[in-house]
This record gives structure tokens, C-alpha cells and sequence, in this order.
């Protein structure tokens, strides 16, 4: 993908290379096309896992797209090959990410994030090549839009799958789109959805073939850009009362990190690591199968 | 459908024979397939309605399912071939019915066993082979997810059509999950629909060939029942609070009684009955048709 | 379309022959096919334009469906080929629109209008042939179901891409019918949908070859005109709870007509007159393509 660009900003670049991690620096890679149009490009080799360094990134982030008179969209897409994003990294710690500070909605870094993805007066695109399981597919269902490649996207939300329960707001989010049946289906199953079932099902706007999915998205990311920004915000503020309540993504985290503490969990990962979780592999490729497998 | 087996408890057992009726006494089997999975059978041949005494049958069902703290999965599906739980039984007496007393929830028996359903922490599926008609359509929008035979299964709200108010929460269920437009289809043209259609709409979470069915449902209950309850009973918490509230049901069960006490309803049915219906035969078969003749 | 038909009332006929405008005096045609049917054609050649007038011929109509005991379905169609019902007559003064009194809701002239259909004990089924633009997108989505010719029939809310906000109500309703990203890809996108997309999005109920469209659609008003009033008003009732509060319509409508002082939008409407906007032509039936155009 190269649409890492070497125009970012030196202040948020500064930013983020002031942040105490160990793994990659530059997690997040902003390039401005244009005044209007940024592309975040989501970068964590090898397999684009979320750790508290991504998250810190991710508030940076959101913080930059509000202050920022000009812009009117952005596409989320990623530079790793077969991940656009991916879970959690298991091997940082956790009191890393629970020590954080809230955010401005008084929720909890990642849910703040993605609640306030949702309300910015700017139009935010997932652009789907690779695996979107857990954080991946919640960031999906926080964009305004979604589009995956026909070929190469799998959504899943796995967390029930490994004795976890989902922290981004899935259940909140989910039925609303796809409906209580579905949503309970994706979420109870842990399953892995190829793209044209998560179209047919609403989960994501489209399915596109992979040849054809970045010129769609760069077109419809580059009309909207030039369209009015104060309709755009106006327009979806209004179509923001069907947001659910902070209240329940609130309340979707603090199951999640309450699973964490569970043996379920812990015992689910561990034996999902044995097998060869957290690195690239059959099990990272087939996790539904794999979750499958530790189920028996 | 050979999923009946002698393996219920003797106490469920015991309770469902003594139940006081003229018909099947044991309308409703459960064969409980491990601790953590449980088949439920409908079977009131030779039409499968559903008569007061199915509805106690169903009410001593949740309670055991709420009962039972290693229940995970539960799987409806019907042992009358062409019948997967269909309308109600109109020579059953009604104030057999109406003289119930309320559930926990304080609503009557169908709609309490119905919300209940919804709210238990174990994951409800129907396997819907054969006609899913009022009754049969209700359950399967309660139940947490639903997988239809492609060339067998039918699915049909069809009261409005005899002059009635449909009783079981599809007022309230059906335009949260197809959207207000294609519930109101469903429910004012009182037709039947294909799995295919059902489908489409978002009415069943998916059509399946008849010959895969059994297996696509068997792996998915298998697959959840060996996941960890407190998992999928906060996840499915956290799901619910799309849920209609009960107020909802409750005035849905308040205009179906009193549309039974109508002359439009009480000539509605004896008309169809002067044709058929209420037994095996074209007009249970093509009740969709039927209604749109005694319309003309 | 030859369903206009002499049968339409005197006393309504009169009125909207009353009606001060300059432009074709009736505009909506209501054809009495019987007691219980009706059908309502829309008729401002050349390009079904609605201004202040037709606005006002859509208030008397809702009284008179509001007022009639016998009616139970009204079709509404076209007479204009290639139109549906399209955006908003820019030539019309809009002091015309604006000082028109509130309607019974509260709200002004247009979203009372559509407030009270969706109310109304009478089932509306659009009939959607040609261009379904802004207005008639929004009749489309306040209508209890909508049909669509899968050769013929193109719907959208192009108002963002022009600089303006929509008025009659899509941002409350299209994500309770399609989810929250396909509205937001409708609104923001400005785009010319397909009748196929549009099924595919649940956004119209189904889309029909053209020529089996009338028969469908008469077909199943028939029907549903053979039913039993009390039974659908009924049934309607308790599935509206599923309607956005009428406040959400009135910030829409407040949002547009603000959006219509600015610059961006009345810019935006000049540009697009100048390229042959507002006449039979290019512009008008390629909407989506133009708007993209303006944008560059």
C-alpha cells in the first residue's frame, strides 16, 4: 500500500515519537492527500495487533481530527499484508491500557476513541483488506462507512470464542445494523465472515472485488471531500440519534476487562497460544476453526 | 426427525404428563444431548397449532432452562413433518388460555415465555423445517437465531389476513430487525414467505439447503455449547438492551384478544375452517393464497 | 399510466382547484378505484418537481385520507415518465414554503405531511417508476412499503452534494431502515442508487421487473384493501413504535432550511442550473454523476 505518505504533519509525527513503547514507534501513519481528505494507515507488523502504544496513538489521533477546521474524511486502511486490524496484543501488559487516563466522553481510551470517531463532524471510511477481527471490526462498525475486498477481508468479532467478551462496543453497535439474530450470531459463534456475508448481512456497506476496492474508496472519499463540510456535519449529526448510548459501550468494556480476569480467558489464550496464537500462521489465518478446536 | 430422545428428566417428565389435556400430553420434548446442549421437539401432530396446554408446557419449559446452570444452547425444531410450530388451536376452548395466570414478567403465558426466552443466559435457536405460521413465526423472533430449510420451510404472520392482531411480539420484534417497511409487508399482506425470502429480509439469519441444515445447526449448537456461559450470557446481556420492551408485547397480547372477540376474526375463521383449515390440506398448505381468497 | 381516473371526488377536486399557483393547478390526482383503495398519482410535468403548491395539495390529500372511514390502502405513483417524485421546485419563491402554517404535528407543511402518513390507519405503498429524488425519497421512506422498477426506478438524497441538508426526514428514518453506514454512504455520497442497490439495501422493499410492477403492486393493494380494517390499523399502530419522534423530523427540517441561506447551497444549486439543472436533460437524469462534477 503506498499511500504512507511523507506529508504528515511534524507536530502529531513529533507527538507520536515522544510515546514510551517498545514495539513499533509509528503505529498510525496519517498522510493528508489533500486539506480534506486524510488516510490513516494502521501499521504494526507483522500481524497488526492493538497494544496500549496503538490506542495512545489512536487518541492522538482522534484529538487531530477534531481540531481540524479543513478536514471532511478520512479512510482507515493499513500497510500490513492480511491484517487491516487485528486483536489485542496479549503479551503487553494489561495494567499498561487500564492505567490510562479516560478520554474527554469519560470512557476508557479505546471506547472514548471510538465513540468520538462516531460524532466528529468528519466522514470516516474503513477500507477492509485482511483480517478486521475484534478491534479491527469494531473500528469498522465506529466508521461511518465500511467497504471490504471481496477476496481478501474476514470480520469476526472471536472474543466469546476464547472465554472473552467484546470491549469496543460490539453489542451495542451490532444489532442496530445487522439486527439482534445476526448480531448474536456473529458475536455467540466467534466465527470468521468472508466479506460477502458481512455484506449480505449489513455488517459492512459493500463488498468489492480486491482489483476494484481502492479506486471505489479513493472516488467516493475524494466526491465527498469536495463536497460542503457544514451539510456533512449537519447531515450526520442528525443521523447520530440512532447512535447507541455511551452508557453501554461503558458498559461492554468493563465485561470485557472483567473477562480478562476470568480462567476462562486466561485458559482460552494460554491454550490458543500453545497452538500458535499472536504470531503469523494457520492460527491467525483460521481463527474461527482454531476457536472452534479449543471448544472441543 | 429422529432428535427425540429418552433422555429427558423424569421430573420435566413428570410435570408435562400431569398437565391436564385432552390431546398429545407431551406436546413438547426435550432431549437433552450433553449438560450443556438441549434439543426441544414440537410435536402436536398432525398440524402442530399450539392449544393452551403447549403454552404450559412451554412455561414449564423456561423455567427449567432458567433453571439449569449448565445449559448453554437450546435448539427448537419439530417432529411434525411440514409443521415447525404453526397458529393457534381455535377449537381449543380460549378461556383455557386467558384464564392462565401471568408469568414473572406479568405478562400472560405466550408473551412471557417469549420475553423470558429472549432474556435467558443460554443461546436459542430455531431450526425451522415446515410451516412457521403466527406462533411459529413468533418463537423464531425470539429465539436468539434462526436457520430455515431452503425448500421447506415457510414463515408467515398471517392474522391481519383472517381479521386478527397477531399476539406474540411481532408488532414490536419485526421492524428492529427487516426494517419498518418489510414488517409492515409481512404483517398486513399476511403472506407466506420463502425461506429465500425470509432470508433476504433479514427474517431468519440464513436459508440452507434442506440436506445441510441439520449439520450447519448440529455444528453451531455444538460450537457454542463449548464455549464459557458467563461469556455468552454477558455478551447476549449486552445485546439485549435492543430488545422491545415489554409494555410492547403487552399491548400486542391485549388487541389479538380483543380482535378474537370481533366479528371480522370470528367470521374470518369459520369461513377458512368452512375450507379446510385446521387440519391437514390445501389451506393450511397455501394459507397465504387461502386468506387472499376469502378477502375478494 | 392510466390510472387517473374521473371517479375523484368533487369536493376535493375543488379545493385544489382553488389553490393559488402558477403552475399545473392539480397536481395530485386521487382516483377512488374503490371504497377502500385508493390511488394517488403525481402530476407537475415536466420533471415532477414539488413546490409550495404541491406541498399544499399533499396537506388537503392527508386530511381526506385522515378523514375517510372506508379507505384502508392508497397507492402512490407517477403520471410524469422518468419521475417518480423528484427534488424541490428551486424556482418557486421559497417565502411560498416557509409561510405556510404548521400543520396538526406542529411541524411545517412537508414533514407534517409525512408525519401523519406514517400515523394514518391506512396502509401507503409507493410505486416507485423513474427518478425517486429528495422528495421522493422521502415519501418513499414515510410510506408503509415501496416498490420499485428495477429498469426504471432511481432514488436518492442528493441534498449534501449540492451543499444542503435534507428536509423531510431521512436522516431519522433511513438508519433505523438500512443501518447507520449505509444512510450515512445514501446521505453523504449524494449518490443515484439503483433499484437492485436498493433492495439489496432494504431501503425499498423490493425491486420488480418493470413489467410486472403494476400487477404486484395492485395485486397486493387489492388484498390488503379485502382485510379487515380495525385489524391493520391495529397492527400498524403498535409496529410505529418503531418511528422516530417528530422531533428529529422538525431539527431535519430547520437544518435544511437553513442550509438553504448559505452560500455553499445556493452556489451550489446556481452551479448546477447553469449546466442544464432543473429541465428534462443530462443534468437531471445522470443527478449523481453532475453532483460529482460540482465537487471537483
Amino acid at each position: 500500500m503506498a499511500t504512507v505518505s511523507a506529508s504528515t504533519k511534524p507536530a502529531l509525527k513529533e507527538n507520536l515519537k515522544t510515546a514510551n513503547t517498545s514495539t513499533n514507534p509509528v503505529q498510525i501513519r496519517v498522510a493528508r492527500r489533500s486539506p480534506a481528505y486524510w488516510r490513516v494507515t494502521i501499521d504494526n507488523p507483522p500481524i497488526n495487533v492493538m497494544g496500549p502504544e496503538m490506542v495512545r496513538q489512536f487518541q492522538e489521533l482522534i484529538g487531530a481530527i477534531e481540531a481540524d477546521e479543513h478536514l471532511k474524511v478520512v479512510v482507515f486502511d493499513s500497510a500490513v499484508e492480511d491484517y487491516f486490524l487485528n486483536h489485542s496484543d496479549f503479551i503487553a501488559k494489561l495494567e499498561d491500557l487500564t492505567s490510562m487516563p479516560a478520554g474527554p466522553t469519560g470512557l476508557p481510551p479505546w471506547p472514548d476513541f471510538l465513540a468520538r470517531l462516531t460524532r466528529v463532524p468528519v466522514v470516516s471510511i474503513a477500507l477492509i483488506r485482511g483480517r478486521a477481527t475484534g478491534n479491527g471490526s469494531e473500528i469498522t462498525l465506529a466508521c461511518d462507512m465500511s467497504f471490504a475486498s471481496r477476496e481478501k477481508a474476514i470480520i469476526s468479532q472471536w472474543e466469546v470464542g476464547v472465554g472473552m467478551v467484546a470491549g469496543g462496543g460490539p453489542m451495542a453497535r451490532l444489532p442496530r445494523l445487522i439486527g439482534r439474530n445476526r448480531a448474536l450470531e456473529v458475536l455467540l459463534s466467534s466465527e470468521d465472515l468472508r466479506a460477502d456475508q458481512a455484506e449480505a448481512y449489513g455488517y459492512v456497506n459493500r463488498a468489492l472485488p480486491d482489483a476494484d476496492l481502492d479506486a471505489f474508496v479513493e472516488a467516493l472519499a475524494t466526491r465527498i471531500a469536495g463536497f460542503d463540510k457544514w451539510a456533512i456535519a449537519n447531515t450526520k449529526r442528525l443521523v447520530n440519534t440512532s447512535l447507541p448510548p455511551d452508557v453501554e459501550l461503558d458498559a461492554g468494556w468493563t465485561a470485557c476487562i472483567a473477562s480478562l480476569g476470568r480462567p476462562a480467558a486466561q485458559n482460552g489464550i494460554k491454550a490458543l497460544m500453545a497452538r500458535g496464537f499472536h504470531k503469523p500462521g494457520d492460527v491467525e489465518n483460521r481463527l474461527g476453526y482454531y476457536l472452534g478446536q479449543l471448544a472441543r
